[in-house]
């Protein structure tokens, strides 16, 4: 009975059925025909034309989307809690070549435009100076917090203003959509996002993520950089499938709003527990070490995230009952 | 009839079902009961103490052997007609920061001491020169040639003599091996190789190599390196079931056999029109543009490898009424 | 009467003296007699053996320094306002490869073993988090405060209880020393530091800074880099005579303590306006925009450092007649 | 009595004069009245608008251009003899950020069209190549040999049509136009040159070399480039003054002229011996250990360059009389 992460979960049995129907020889890399079905179906999915590139993690695609928006000399502004600078190893420093993260502060790991101007503003353009090339937010966050479209389009009217790019970390982007109900256009391309980390494996595939370019002239590159970063994978057509049964009939939606819905119910025994508003699929507790000790006491297991605060994850494949069971011993602390 | 490369084939059943048997919720990265226990298993297969890290591609692998074997300002010797030089878009300087391929000759890519020695003999040792730190080597190489353990060894002599590290590119060691007869651990510790790129993709699996330290201490910094190079896989636990597959029953053995075997009786009709003697499962063959015209008007697909030439590649999964009828093509030319 | 910056001034007579001793033709690169004299002569200066490297730039002797304490996937404790951080344009994350920046708070700029610990304490030892390495002080720091012994050993203690590295941004090290009278060692190696940037450049020479390190084994491998930097001077007996002028007779400090005394002056004559105690040749004012426009209509050339401050910087080259002059300024506003 | 390198000769006394001069209070880094003379003086010289950053060494100066040219991704066309491939300790790689040198071969250690069209067309257009981005060229090269304008320009030619930049290492740029008493302009931007390495140090200037952009839009990144380097110096004006003197009358030509005629005097002594043509400041010699000996003998120092055969290199100050002595020794031989 694991809440540790997502990141853990099973892989749903379309994307199953989907590799093995791409179980045949074809072109290596990325020339299969799954492959190269990609930009046509997201192109659909977001509704304008996009590129799309297969990764096999997400930090592969934060790290190369932040690459593309970023030369090695500038900086990256990011939320002082968000993955990119504290749970990927310094992935972004090595595929940018060493960029900078520029560090801001925001509620429930989010930033807001205020934040950004303030700490890029205070920022001399001279050579002495890192300068900030692009902007990474992460939605949903790493507190399971959303943006909704007009906060992101506030953020992504800043970026055109100051000529920064924006990139949106979406490794929950599914959670996201779930909760807002909104269409993938108004929370990506129509709020100025030109990069996004569509990921999948947290939400039922195995090892696939999809790095969506709405910017013209970014995938091109990229390509370059992913082959030289090692990850052009021999057989694509793998990756390609799992995107392409995740977004079929909307299975990462659905897969979503399951998760989401574990994690409402966990925050409605929570109650004043929370520590953070419950928009996704993560819920932050306070309890003393001697309740924490109590849940596992009864088979659950999770992270301890702060002092006197345990972190809860649930999946689309969580299983109702065991959440049930649960949320009634939270209740019961 | 594709005989473009064994980077496109199937994957092998035995390695489908060990993917589904891992697909049980686990630990995420490699906390795993199948990632813990490469260590184990491939320690059994070569006879003596390894760590192992799988990793999603084969350029992945030879790059992060490559960034343990060396530091940014070094060099590595390699065959001019390497992988590592001609085919992945420099994820060699990538990974390693920017090292210098270094790179000698040798008949059917293969290097041999002296070629070496001549090498690297000639370059002084003060800080305007690139100091050599490392040897590549390709078994079985690019053209389809295979060291033999004695060949290695003399390589390895030379590597300990002049303290240099011994990579071998195995992207096709279950070639060399079905070849040779020998033991894994003939072909590589016994015989000085440090790090060995152990590849399965080419030969049955879908998304996992194994990157196999013979050497002591360069697993652990390689285990950062690769989460900070975005490819720590969420879920490792269906990359080293694919791995664990291969291995049972000496299955990439099996796998390398069959590959070999079409390839040679490709090499039986083909004759004087052989390029290089065929040891593993590649043939190159002079072939006119109409000779190469006319088999590809049989349905056969190929690379035409240079003026002339034509490159043929079987995999574990080529059918065998096919590769006879290219044979029999081949042999009516 | 330009205070903005000891940067920008003179070259001190004995320093040409000096670079006017060396031309004579010798040995290209590192390999003349001045090169050779500097291990020996620092040697005597520290107290112990050390080894050193001459290098144009303050940036250089940094982040050499740094690449010597700290591999591409670690981390770098410093000061959120320190130089290293903000003035040298990502000259860190170039050298190491990139390597992050991890920042601590502290009074005047500087660090204390709490605010370390606070900071790496909280960093989980895991592949997905950036371990530190390393940590970096400046000594005077950019607010023109000054470290003690007492106050570096505990951080050096700290240092290598956790394995870490320690440097010393030592720009204004002079300025440092003048101020406390105590010997070089005990600020550096006997404090426990490796690595020193020994400044020069901001103290009356032209072009030349030493690298000094004190832990053995970083030297040989720091050459190497400063040769791939571009960094090797082709005649660097100019170099090298600028620093033998500098610690002949202890111009250095003589020079340290000139600047120190025209700051002390501007202190006295600021009396509440001082932003940060004074106690090196860095004087920090509150100071209203007419009240800087004022002193400016009298001639003084000056940074406004933010919202009602000022920053004006004294060097061993001020005139003590203008310094009167500005203190006046000063007391009169 | 040595002839090993004019990266070692004295300083001319124009350059301690041009130093001395600017040794005034000034804006530190490249704000100062010199630095800011330099594009119009430069421009001036080359008869175009140009954009011109002062760096300490020649190796910085080749290693910012290339980094100008040629993204991490890409690679550089360049004579298997080039300094940059052989003597600058792996620079081109680390301020490139890995990017690879393509090695051509070529008389004289000069490229041909033919040479760089046979290496780069065996090159595919896909992502697991290399892709090439600009060409490197050395005038004088290594051997010293001259590149005529029309030999620039015939690569400058096939540059353009294949949408590659174009670098010339001018290290010894003083000796090929002293050569060939043709115009700056004809030898650079009328030929298709987009950045230069303009030399001074090997030819009397003492830290001072200049980067050259014909093509606009380069030199603003490479700003950054130097600072991040850490080779924007503080006291800029120092190293300007040296390249306004180095150019004020000609000095650069009239110095280059010098050092040509010594080696001149050389090669007629040496007839059958010389290996290489000697049209700049370098001679090689075909000599047998005894008769280099012999020379030493004598007292002149130089490198064995190869089995058999020496090399000489004469510079701005190699005193006449010395020249003659060394000519009658060869002579002699």
């Amino acid at each position: 009975m694991r809440f540790f992460s997502d990141n853990a979960a099973r892989i749903h049995p379309k994307v199953m059925e989907g590799i093995a129907r791409a179980d045949h020889l074809d072109t290596a890399y990325d020339g299969d025909r799954w492959s190269r079905a990609l930009d046509a179906r997201l192109s659909e999915l977001f509704g304008t034309g996009v590129e799309v590139l297969w990764v096999p993690t997400g930090t592969a695609a934060n790290a190369l989307a932040l690459a593309a928006l970023c030369p090695p000399h500038g900086g990256i502004v990011c939320h002082r809690d968000s993955h990119i600078q504290n749970d990927e190893g310094g992935a972004p420093e090595f595929h940018t070549h060493g960029a900078k993260l520029m560090l801001a502060d925001g509620e429930g790991a989010k930033l807001t435009p205020d934040a950004i101007r303030t700490l890029i503003d205070a920022i001399a353009n001279d050579v002495h100076r890192v300068q900030p090339h692009a902007i990474s937010i992460t939605n949903a966050t790493e507190y399971g917090r959303v943006y909704n479209p007009e906060e992101v389009a506030a953020i992504g009217a800043l970026a055109r203003e100051r000529g920064l790019g924006l990139h949106m970390d979406g490794a929950r982007f599914a959670n996201a959509i779930a909760r807002l109900g909104c269409t993938p256009a108004a929370l990506t391309w129509q709020a100025g996002v030109d990069a996004l980390s569509f990921g999948f494996v947290k939400n039922g595939a195995m090892s696939a993520e999809a790095l969506v370019f709405f910017k013209p002239g970014l995938a091109d590159v990229t390509r370059r950089r992913r082959k030289r970063a090692g990850m052009l994978m021999s057989k694509g057509r793998y990756l390609a499938a799992q995107i392409l049964a995740m977004v079929e009939n909307d299975l990462w939606i659905v897969n979503g709003a399951l998760a989401n819905g574990c994690a409402e119910r966990l925050a409605a025994a929570a109650g004043d527990r929370l520590v953070h508003p419950v928009e996704a699929n993560e819920v932050f507790l306070r309890a003393t070490p001697a309740e924490a000790a109590a849940l596992r006491a009864h088979g659950f297991d999770f992270y301890d995230w702060a002092a006197g605060e345990i972190r809860l994850v649930t999946a689309w494949d969580s299983d109702a009952q065991v959440v049930g069971r649960l949320a009634d011993a939270i209740a019961a602390l």
